[in-house]
């Protein structure tokens, strides 16, 4: 039978009636003639108050542990799923990472999936089993120990699963009915998407658009998964929601599909640091060892010989930068007379595949956040996507008055 | 070097400053020179919220996910545990059942441990580790799925974990500072034992004296585990709490050692059981494959070759006996007018090695009930103990009469 896979996101099994109406979307696939994997988080909250748990106790924790933790809300969810299937008369099982086992590296809290056997799960398949119910964001280490594979995660699980089992789609269910043209919340002019280019949505997601990980994105894209956000709080056609697919199956689109926001990010200024050549490895090589994920950099003119070097972060992760940082110091690799962070800044992005064939889409931001009297401090691009850094307090503003001027209100 | 097995349940562990205060105690341990095995319940109040959302699905569930549900809360302290250890600068890791492996059969809810292979753990101790944190309560099917030991079963976890690795002692930290005589809830008369024998702690932990599991009782029993009981909420000298031993440990003790209560114990009576051989098996066959734990037994005298059948079971289990019982009947294999399920009574005992020596303890108990005007409906005796069910309406009033009439508020 061909495989659906499904995933539920926190809000979608927040307390037992929204499992039941989750249970009833896969009781429907069941019905269609689909072998359903469904992939649960946990339910809202419970993962947050693991978290606040084994920050109360160390900020520098040991991540082995922190996954141990984590990880446990998702197996809850998974056993309470499979329970429901069971009382709807559906044959179903919950499955726990190392149960899978859903194989990782040992990169703990952010690891990669190495590989998902398909055979235990496919056996019971095989013995009449039609729901397959999978705690999402955990696999196991060469080890032998729980990892998980940092926030948001599950999806990265549905996907994965969805091109070990060669599924039909994945469709990932959550508390918003798409994909937006930007965070609704922010700007009421906000547009529905019906279809989204593999490459605009890992800008979005990267840049802090919650609907979906980064990198459940990145592998949808390699293995050609067709990727749909829905809504589980909706009645559903095999329409709704927007699909996230091949460049190629997208007719028309705006130049700019998106602005995407992000406030968790931080800004950090080196001050004083030598300019000398392999001065930017010496800097950027400790942050990558201490996992900090620096996102962009600036590098002032040289002044007598000294620079600064501006760079950003996540938030939750200047601590651990700052304590890079002064280990190089310390060990003199680096010298830097002051060290900054200021986390009182927003990242703010146009993203769209359009920008490839259109010229004039940075000047024109530019002007639109001059025109609102928004200073840039840091700035960033790639080939589909323009991201700057300002002050936090004009974030909203700066993507309303972004998201009118693109046009991205009215469709292509 | 030696090896101490700490347990602290759910209270011991209600919040990251509890688990520091154990934690705390675990260092004082280590610092004596111990490699020290700690076995942690799940912060309390979880397991029970867990619970609640199994039944609210499904009363009858499958054992299988409501393990796989209820196991994660100890996996959560053992990581917090874990943590707390390490940032007091303590070398220690968890492990959740099924890494250790702790290995059981497949009963689940209700597993039994097959075996603890010491290997994984003894290694770990010798590349420096002092502590090795176990969650509680679980383990691992030959089918490769999680177990539960049933409520209580981190005790039992403890007990096995002392054995397997001959530790000198397995120290059980709870929220009560000993073995009472009775509950010191009930009767402010009740005195601390400073030790007791192993055959009188099971009597009273099977009676519902909820201080230890059962199973962890006979596990030390049989493998001459010193079991100790103390508070985790107190410091704590060697001499703390009440150490369950052999009775040839014990120089004096009152013919009755203590008088335990339940009040979670149902009275179920077959009316008109047809009388013939094998009638007791037909009715108590069924119930036992139902994993319905029958405690006392009686019939009552035949008429016209008809009788009435009464047991008692768990008040959690009444359900399952009616389901057992109904089944056998339309099968054909019993036959009765009605099944009356009675779950306002309660169950005191008196315990005591004594009795052994002793006559005329029963009498004296009887008559203690009989002054205070309580009638009893069930009587059941082994030889260190006299129980009987009676109207949960006087339950306390018979706790504390039974506790004055053998005088168990002065030290033998």
């Amino acid at each position: 039978m061909p495989v659906l896979v499904m995933k539920f996101g926190g809000t979608s099994v927040a307390n037992i009636d929204r499992i039941r109406r989750a249970a009833k979307r896969v009781g429907v696939e069941v019905a269609k003639g689909y072998d359903v994997i469904v992939i649960v988080s946990a339910m809202s909250g419970k993962t947050n108050e693991l978290v606040g748990w084994v920050n109360e106790i160390s900020p520098l924790h040991d991540a082995r542990e922190y996954d141990a933790v984590v990880s446990s809300g998702e197996n809850v969810t998974a056993g309470l799923m499979a329970l429901v299937l069971q009382e709807m008369e559906i044959p179903a099982r919950s499955w726990q990472g190392w149960q899978v086992p859903l194989l990782t590296n040992s990169a703990h809290s952010a690891a990669r999936i190495e590989e998902i056997p398909t055979a235990n799960i496919s056996a019971k398949f095989g013995e009449g089993m039609r729901v397959a119910v999978v705690a999402g964001f955990q696999g196991i280490s060469p080890e032998g120990r729980i990892t998980t594979l940092g926030r948001g995660g599950s999806d990265t699980t549905a996907v994965a699963f969805a091109a070990a089992f060669g599924a039909e789609r994945c469709d990932i269910y959550t508390d918003v009915d798409g994909v937006y043209t930007t965070d609704p919340r922010i700007s009421a002019k906000a547009r529905k998407l019906d279809r989204i280019a593999f490459e605009e949505m890992l800008e979005l997601a990267s840049l802090g658009a919650k609907v979906l990980q980064t990198r459940s994105v990145e592998l949808a894209m390699r293995y050609n998964v067709r990727l749909r956000v829905l809504s589980s709080f909706e009645e559903q056609s095999d329409e709704a929601g927007t699909l996230v697919c091949a460049e190629e199956d997208i007719m028309e689109s705006n130049v700019v599909s998106g602005i995407a926001y992000s406030r968790e990010e931080a800004k950090m200024t080196l001050v004083s640091v030598a300019d000398r050549p392999g001065i930017a490895a010496a800097i950027f090589g400790p942050l990558a060892e201490a996992g900090v994920n620096v996102d962009m950099i600036i590098q002032n003119i040289a002044e007598q010989g000294r620079t600064d070097m501006t760079f950003s972060c996540p938030t939750d992760q200047v601590k651990r930068a700052e304590k890079a940082l002064s280990e190089a110091k310390a060990a003199g690799h680096i010298n830097y007379h002051d060290l900054i962070a200021d986390t009182d800044v927003a990242k703010v992005s146009a993203v769209g595949i359009g920008m490839r064939s259109q010229s004039g889409v940075a000047a024109k931001m530019f002007k639109t956040l001059s025109d609102e009297g928004i200073n840039i401090k840091v700035i960033a691009t790639s080939e589909i996507k323009i991201s700057v850094l300002i002050d936090r307090k004009y974030m909203e503003l700066a993507v309303q008055a972004l998201h009118d001027a693109f046009g991205l209100d009215k469709a292509a």
